[in-house]
């Protein structure tokens, strides 16, 4: 029995992993704490809790998966979707306070793990997985390996250079993938091809979706360039580390007829000649609300 | 007591390597052979002929380095730059001929090798190396491992798009760094920016280097345009893989004052802020004469 935590900008999930299933889960507010520490103190409140009611057996360990986590020193760095803008050990003070080993691990590469070990990367020893959310979050198996890099921090395909002098990412710098293809990036393409900003009242972009699906020019389009520049990016990961797979994750990908179709066919021709035909693009195989728990658990037994 | 051979697209060199060094090496033409089998041939009495004259040992095995190898099949696939455009499984060509082990690897993975085991990687457990010349190379260690990718076709950076819809490059795709950074990159950035080309009738590019030590504003300009991909291009690498450090080998990153000075800078800069001041940059440790040797030596014994 291993306790998955998933940090998220807004909420954090909480679970039971065992058998490489969530046997239970529970969310609490990322956001509203005193400081780190009070939050440290909530999530392991919520672990004590979903363990006393719902183990099998005692916690062994507890895996956290969170963006900007170091997996070297276990040490949130600098994160500017978290409300933390410190340095914070989120992985000592979790192992502290529950007497358990705690791994903390980068989200995406937690989301590579877990479909490597469970979903769409079963059995592939060099693989990427890809999360596409409010960022966009990548992680690497290498030869079998999860690839950390020398400090911890590899993986950062969504601050991957694609517009030189282009638009302003979050990061700081500018022309990011993450700036066109997330959330976020998608929202400011429609938003410098349309007149009419009323669709993007909602958040996220299934309102681009809809409005693509009833005929809106902007939205369609909008989608046409989110495929173009994922297609390049990706292809200019397999250039690097070669992948027998790539597995994209979140909820854009879901947007089946408007993404994933037109984009394996750009992906394929965007790909060098030596790599086409040799890597398949498919979306995650684990229910949206269990792959990051399982991910985050699987940190323990790397 | 190794031989190494280095396959090039006009010359290739063949060397005996025993602990680490060049103990003796020739040349021969890679082009004029009336075919590939007449071409393993060449290599195979050149070996002969340096064992016999240099070698205190028997040749245990022989390792090769040439341009689209695949490590794991042994074959040189359709290789634009040699006089052959069909496969060409050299390895079993010349392990037939000597009745050695021989092994296959692309040129620049045998010269990541080199730098790893001989030169300025030595120690490095994540490391990269960029060869720059008439194209651009790449070869990863990742964990200390050479990155072969799951077709043992990884590490092409030089095929990474930079631009989109930009330059045509080699590979029949636009936009690679290559057609920016290499030497006929590099040439053609200097057609583009000035009226006058006689300073491109010598080849290569240390024309456009004198030049630019003369004053001559487009040869400056090129220099500055050439750090400005080729950082962008290596920070992007750092991006995914994380190496402790990046080592450049070839020709033009001599041009110390107008090509590593600047781009030292202009590389940090391009880093995302979780690895600046994380990364090394610097130049090969090995002879040129001997790189591509020691790392097609290397290659037998990973």
């Amino acid at each position: 029995m291993i306790a998955g935590i998933d940090i998220g900008g807004t909420t954090s999930k909480i679970g039971l992993v065992a058998n490489g299933r969530v046997v239970r889960q529970l969310r609490i507010p990322t956001t509203g704490h005193a400081d780190d520490h009070a939050f440290a103190d909530a999530l392991a409140e919520q672990v004590r809790t979903l363990a006393r009611k719902h183990a099998e057996g005692p916690v062994k360990a507890v895996g956290i998966g969170a963006p900007n986590a170091n997996q070297f020193t276990g040490i949130i760095e600098m994160a500017p979707n978290l409300p933390w803008k410190h340095d914070v050990p989120l992985a000592r003070m979790l192992g502290d306070r529950l007497g358990v080993p705690a791994v903390l691990g980068n989200d995406a590469n937690a989301a590579a793990l877990g479909e490597w070990r469970y979903g769409a990367g079963q059995g592939i020893q060099d693989l990427l997985v890809v999360t596409i959310g409010t960022g966009v979050g990548s992680g690497f198996i290498v030869n079998g390996q999860l690839m950390l890099g020398s400090a911890g921090n590899a993986g950062e395909l969504g601050h991957m250079t694609l517009v030189v002098d282009g638009r302003a990412c979050t990061c700081g710098r500018k022309g990011c993938l993450e700036a066109y293809v997330s959330i976020r990036g998608m929202r400011q393409t429609y938003a410098e091809l349309s007149d009419d900003l009323e669709v993007l009242k909602d958040e996220g972009v299934k309102c681009i979706a809809d409005a693509a699906h009833q005929g809106d020019p902007a939205a369609v389009r909008t989608f046409e360039e989110t495929v173009r520049w994922l297609a390049v990016g990706l292809a200019n990961a397999v250039a690097v580390t070669g992948p027998r797979r790539v597995v994209l994750f979140g909820g854009i990908v879901r947007s089946g007829d408007l993404l994933m179709t037109p984009l394996k066919k750009r992906f394929n021709e965007a790909l060098l000649n030596i790599h086409q035909g040799r890597v398949d693009l498919t979306t995650s195989a684990l229910p949206d609300d269990d792959a990051a728990l399982l991910g985050a658990a699987a940190l323990t037994t790397i």
